[in-house]
């Protein structure tokens, strides 16, 4: 059969993950709703019309951002997580001849996306410390004459965050699509929503899926201005939306303050987990923004594996992912998960002595 | 900025709908889900972990359909609705050069399909009582070297259905992929699922968002051979579905036979509703096989405008959609909503007498 020329290279996901006792592998929330979240959201849900198509529950949710942000509901998209904004926004800016520019290591996804939007994905390396020397970022953009430059801020796998002074020096000095993938922005407190009046060129990506404990909703937004929206909108098919994750997430929204307590925990056990994990000799401890702490090891791969021997995941990196040879990622969990996942690694690490 | 070079001349999709007393405009079910089916789905939704990715919901579901098919796992793939599904579909076949062939009056979303996956969308046309010719429609692909073909059994919005021979005809006929959209088929009750084992280019989408009344739980799936499935899933990206969704559509589908009482319902008052209007003289009714019916009036717009105004809302086309000058679609309700739909035509009409 006749298949789209570049779906013979695309890469297929598949599989079951497996299940942990303790899981901080997927930098997801650990934590369930906060209990009158929850009852909110399953009352919401028991009062929604199942058999209608998707309708103004949209719109509800995009006012409550916008108005958050202070910005036009035009200017704010709603996604299947922002994963799906970003695959979209990749979309956007890509097809042939389009080139997308992404620091790595960062989200690995970024390679997938300007695969899938049939754009050249073009990797530009971060330092050794996994810092983005911004000044090279940005000639490389105009250089190669990019279409759209990504950056995931504070970064994931590795923890450190660009300052808004740098974002803004980024989006000021290229003239292509900019998107700033804040998945994480959460735990480093320090968005560049703001930014988004004054740079024409800058998309800002956020999603429910880390501080709001939703990732199983799948709900993300984008906020730019208008005519950008405009475009990105055309991307998306209508009712790609459904109702039950477009309620829940609205309640959520409501109540998010609900979620500042959970945030400020997760922050200052990561603070924690970060001090006790460089008292580890033989342990590289990297300086993390986010809900997770990269570190590296000389046996990072026997850790895994040790950990999930005790039923506890953590994220492993193939030796070939660049920069992360010998790194693990752990997402920060309950004070008790921590405690655990901590004790596990001392124990290993004298063990190896 | 610098955009993908065909998103230009994309159309967008804005504005929230009306809302109506009686709306049997959008192919809906008017009832909600069965109580019994309601209440176990409001349980289930209770106990999710809202905070993980989606991860064997996924596959539960899939498990659930395959064995009601009698086809393996990997044969069936799950989308935000048949929507989804049908997007990939086009996507999957369709990039430069690529054609799609598909019948006129049809769904009409497949022409936007075919530009979103900037394939060449060419309409194959109906005669003027909506029946396809099957000799000249596989001959027009087969001329075009197409990528792939479309039909929608039966067809939305005309309501007329091809015979299963037909549709095996068309699949043994042709060499590129062909996707059967079915759905409305529950209504009709002759599905071509079980042809999926002889002809490997057949795809079978289907969707709960009709008889199901799950249209704003936003789930549908397809069926085809594991080397075509393959394929396809590589278009969608990972945790495209939320638990929600998934979890809800797993209870409904393993109550499905609590769906065969109203679907019953909806195929006797169809047909009830169909020889009421045959009734009317100057209306022009068309045989309907799905859960809604098209009829032909030379005063088809006043007609929607003065239902409107009693707050019913159906389905009127633009005079430019190809065959539907003066037609008007009307989705089957409760009895009592039929009812009261037929009165409001009858005395439309013979006010104009």
């Amino acid at each position: 059969m006749n298949y789209r020329n570049e779906l013979n290279d695309m890469p297929s996901y598949d599989g079951v993950e497996k299940t942990y006792r303790i899981k901080v592998n997927a930098n997801e929330s650990t934590l369930g709703l906060p209990p009158l979240v929850e009852e909110r959201v399953l009352n919401r849900l028991g009062l929604l019309a199942f058999n209608r198509y998707p309708n103004e529950e949209y719109y509800s949710l995009v006012e409550q951002i916008a108005r958050n942000f202070s910005v036009d509901t035009s200017q704010v998209l709603l996604g299947s997580g922002s994963s799906e904004i970003i695959e979209k926004v990749f979309h956007a800016f890509g097809g042939a001849g389009h080139t997308v520019v992404y620091p790595q290591p960062s989200f690995s996804m970024y390679k997938i996306y300007a695969k899938a939007a049939e754009a050249d994905g073009l990797p530009f390396d971060l330092d050794a410390r996994f810092n983005l020397n911004v000044d090279e970022f940005i000639k490389t953009i105009r250089e190669v004459n990019a279409s759209l430059a990504v950056v995931c801020n504070p970064n994931n796998p590795t923890g450190n965050a660009l300052t808004p002074a740098q974002v803004e020096q980024i989006a000021a000095s290229i003239d292509c699509a900019f998107l700033l993938d804040e998945a994480y922005v959460e735990f480093y407190g320090r968005s560049a929503v703001n930014l988004v009046k004054r740079y024409p060129n800058l998309i800002v990506a956020r999603t429910f899926s880390k501080a709001y404990g939703m990732a199983g909703t799948r709900v993300g937004y984008m906020i730019a201005q208008p005519s950008v929206t405009r475009m990105i909108n055309k991307c998306f098919m209508p009712y790609h939306m459904n109702v039950l994750t477009l309620a829940a997430a609205d309640v959520v929204y409501q109540m998010r303050n609900e979620f500042v307590p959970r945030i400020q925990m997760i922050i200052a056990e990561r603070n924690r987990m970060s001090e006790r994990l460089k008292t580890l000799p033989d342990v590289e401890v990297f300086p993390s923004e986010a809900n997770f702490i990269l570190i590296r090891l000389d046996a990072a791969q026997e850790l895994k594996d040790y950990l999930e021997t005790l039923g506890i995941g953590i994220r492993y990196f193939s030796p070939s992912a660049f920069g992360l040879k010998n790194c693990l990622r752990i997402s920060i969990g309950t004070r008790t998960e921590n405690d655990e996942v901590f004790s596990a690694i001392e124990s290993f690490m004298e063990a190896g002595q």
